[in-house]
């Protein structure tokens, strides 16, 4: 497909399952932790001047944890948008420049058709099966930084 | 066996091992904690229009936790069955028309005599040689969404 | 050995990293929780009809977390005994005639010279060598379990 | 390298993804728990008497709890240094009487330019690379007591 010779303007990334282990800690209370991992800020922090970066979720019980690290503590910007409306957000933005990075059943068809799709080791075998780099760690143990690293080969090189 | 033939008019589930990854934290105070995972509420969300859903489990110490995230958060039931109770309990639903999901040494009894049993991958040896399938990812890793698929491609792909 | 066809008297299990996972959380204040698994509880009651249970622990600083699981909540004694001083403490009572389950680098004189020692699978290699029987699951995922089953079908399966 | 024949002066770790399985609990609140494992101790213990020990982190919003398990409960020396400015900071204890572990993609050139580098099991490819030995276990599951085993064998067997 020509468009995959496009280069990229952003990279939309997952949070659970991408940045965290894809595990959250309920109490009687509800969702009270989610688990990241230190390897992963390493990557933004080294891909950061060549790509805008955009954080989405629809976790709406857990967005104020995935805030509080995503935007607040790291200083990337994070966007609720839920499973059912995230393929439309991201067409907005011209999908076919759109790098983006998932892990769930619903994440299939953005990562077939957006410029170039990665997913984490351990997503959902639909979401690897869809995309065009599956990291060599796991979520939550450096998959964001093998993605950036891999970004930053095939696309920025020579920037 | 001819029952086997059967349709199914329920789908149910246990909880720790199943919906959780059978780890829990404890604290000077007691349990405070489950692991619940990000990918099985896409699955459920998925199946519920097909069947119905009951969730069971006999952890009267983190009963609440349960309850918080399988009835209040996931909307779906969850009823306090003990091990020991669990079998004529379900028995008394016509166990021949029964999908269950369980993971521990005292499923195997229910998991050779229902309809459709489902162990997740993790589960102890003796509930995987009673299931009828197996599923590809652990418990709070999506085994729960593995299943039901496998349910719906089985049992309602005509439906 | 002679000793080995001894009859055991006493079930010695260490804690962590036996009944849980050996990780500990950590926060600001110190260490806050332990992680234990589900399936150990049902292991421990099927063999306390045939045989004296007692926990120890050389973690201070958990043990009150220890003891909450294990004594308040579950109904085993447990004893807090230093590393140091397990060896003569456990000889006191007959080493030939216990069964010890450790996981640590300092368990492996108890495991070689008691009746019969068992090792989880993720245990220290030190302690995996040292024993009579490793189990198939790692601790916090059902070592004791296993342990269990395996000490009532070598030891009482004719009682 | 002639220097690699040198005795070491000091053991100089990282704490996250060393100590640490790497991965850390967030709240809305922030970064609440990190999680340490209960082998490591023992490897400490064994070799302090041999070697001065080190700690350093690059973690800020952790260190409260990095320091707290290394220093307060430990009895262990922690100091907080950035990933940039590490190099520099280990340069002048003399890199080549420096045994260093650490885990992360900055940590490589400290691990080919020290006197012994370690890495454990689970870090980043790039480190594991760079390393001189590379431990048995992943970290939080005895990683520095696999270290520790390792240099008293290597450098203090006659000692």
């Amino acid at each position: 497909m020509n468009y995959k010779k496009n280069s990229p303007n952003i990279l939309i990334l997952d949070v659970d399952g991408v940045m965290t282990t894809s595990k959250f800690l309920y109490s009687e209370k509800g969702k009270v932790f989610k688990v990241f991992g230190a390897h992963d800020s390493d990557g933004l922090k080294m891909i950061k001047k060549y790509i805008k970066i955009l954080f989405v979720s629809a976790d709406k019980r857990g967005f104020k944890i995935s805030k509080k690290r995503i935007q607040d503590d790291l200083g990337y910007k994070i966007k609720f948008v839920s499973a059912e409306k995230r393929y439309d957000f991201i067409k907005k933005m011209d999908l076919r420049k759109v790098i983006y990075m998932g892990d769930g059943i619903f994440d299939k068809k953005i990562l077939s058709d957006c410029l170039y799709g990665i997913a984490p080791k351990n997503a959902r075998v639909e979401a690897r099966k869809a995309a065009d780099f599956v990291t060599n760690s796991n979520s939550g143990e450096g998959a964001v930084l093998d993605a950036c690293i891999q970004i930053i080969k095939k696309y920025f090189n020579n920037v």
